[in-house]
């Protein structure tokens, strides 16, 4: 893929990704969610946004589907199953739920039989912290990742997202997934021909390579590394217990491939703040100042540079799109 | 400290820990408690054990503290004042509570106003998980790590706790700091006069320092380095939200210092896995064997060693402790 981008209106690329999911055979509301999902991690310059769409077949309801449903309801808990919706429509049914049933306490909703990625967690998270409350979300996915070199892979990226209202500005988001290197930001590289990260991926032997096709989302033998060490192996491994034993979603050792079982796992955790604190949100917005002011340059703190990408694609109203991406955009949506 | 250790029967190391502990003020009920938690994290090899012990004066209760007391209380979310009790006291009860709460759903319970550390986790957690209970324990304390080179002091050593039951072992634990080393393990260096590991610690001009007396813990300017990169400083700031935001404990940029308020943040998160999904703990074995058993050789999962030196020392029967601290607690006991 040429690195050239068209600069596109925001309410143009809604209005057209939209038009090319219903194309592809959703109805419209929908197609709204899942334009809305993506053009929200391309406004933040997020590397799971329209990219998503480059082959809008693969973004067409899985044969056989049908709208989430919820399952073993209680007060406070709730599991969806997707019916093998896609991700998006499934985790955002089970985050509205789980901001409803948090009200004055805590919730916790699971997803399961899902039949795609959910993409940017962070869209998600910030949804429910602009309801007031404080969320941590998390998703497994299929076999990526190896726990360390030349071992299988077992992890999924296991994203974990976290989001709380602040006083006085946006919500605070933290998104960051437990593998080395994001799926999708493999996927950029080997969309661009560029090499991945160093120390990102292992190649068949177990050593380090930067070359996409020494793994197997490259057709090779090798994983995408772990993030953070053996610390980082027991977040993904905690990560994997909560989306995938916690909710029955394609387990480890359950199914024979995650990949093929196509039930990726998501878990919420909804807070009501005002259940146990008053002021919230300035509390919140003292820990942040402290932290973001403790050095003399200041200190970036996770979400910035998003937020920052996000505010100013919001005022130029416009936003930079890879050409060949909007191209199958715009003729996707034609075709309808 | 010399290194010279002492063989002693658990039930010995538990006994005269617990008079040790009366003869500084505590009741029996209390002192048992706390007795079993040191003595659990040195059974297990944890740097957070009877080191406690070896200024005995600082455990003991503190001027008008009183027992802990629930506050705020709905039916799936609690909030426990510590009442200046110690960490430990008040994170059994937050635990507890949040135990009972959670049957057939989901509890979060926080505590605040605790004079002390809880000490180690993974105590906790296990505990929840022995009740079936999936856990998530995290807490903040004083200013001890700095979000980046230079930069003053902001967070605790934040840990984070997890536990599930697992069908056919023990409960798996995992319990780190965000921390690049926890303080006890500055403590530990600082009595026995060894270099702190390499790229743990920043000097008072944000350059790496192995030397204790660099940093504020042994008198100097600098701070503990944050585990992790910018994901790791990610982490420690939403412990710090959940434990001092979401929580009424001291929190940075409301009171004047962390350390000097003497009220330690803990949040509890508790699950009952039936509300979700048949046979949580056969789907967490199944995982865990397969990410276990996914490398040739094996891989080392969070909580394997410490689960190891527990396993040998409770089959020999005794603990090998630090004779100078052993010294300490069998003088205090028989002071009683």
């Amino acid at each position: 893929m040429s690195d050239e981008t068209v600069l596109v209106g925001i309410p143009e690329a809604l209005e057209s990704t939209k038009k090319a999911l219903m194309a592809v055979g959703w109805g419209e509301s929908d197609a709204q969610v899942q334009a809305e999902i993506m053009v929200s991690a391309e406004t933040c310059g997020n590397n799971q946004g329209l990219v998503k769409m480059f082959q809008p077949s693969l973004m067409a309801p899985a044969v056989g589907s049908a709208s989430p449903v919820i399952e073993k309801e209680t007060d406070t808990t709730a599991l969806v199953n997707g019916m093998q919706s896609p991700g998006m429509l499934s985790l955002k049914t089970a985050v509205d739920l789980a901001v409803k049933k948090s009200e004055k306490g805590v919730a916790s909703v699971g997803v399961y039989n899902t039949s795609t990625s959910s993409g940017q967690l962070a869209w998600y998270a910030q949804r429910a912290a602009k309801e007031g409350r404080v969320v941590i979300i998390m998703a497994n996915s299929p076999e990526f990742v190896a726990a360390k070199a030349g071992a299988s892979a077992t992890f999924g990226t296991n994203p974990l997202a976290f989001a709380c209202p602040v006083e006085g500005r946006d919500p605070f988001v933290f998104d960051m997934s437990t593998a080395a290197i994001a799926l999708f930001g493999v996927l950029t590289c080997k969309a661009k021909g560029e090499p991945l990260p160093e120390n990102s991926a292992y190649d068949g032997n177990g050593n380090y390579t930067t070359n996409v096709a020494d793994i197997a989302v490259g057709g090779g033998q090798g994983a995408i590394a772990n993030w953070g060490g053996h610390k980082g192996v027991g977040i993904a491994l905690m990560i994997e217990l909560l989306c995938a034993a916690l909710v029955p979603a394609a387990a480890l050792g359950i199914v024979d491939a995650k990949k093929t079982a196509k039930s990726w796992g998501h878990l919420v955790i909804s807070i009501d703040p005002a259940a146990t604190v008053d002021g919230f949100a300035q509390r919140a917005a003292a820990i942040i100042n402290t932290v973001a002011t403790s050095h003399p340059d200041g200190v970036r703190l996770p979400g910035d540079s998003s937020l920052a990408v996000a505010k100013t694609n919001e005022a130029n109203g416009t936003l930079p799109v890879p050409k060949k991406i909007w191209d199958v955009i715009t003729k996707t949506a034609a075709s309808a």
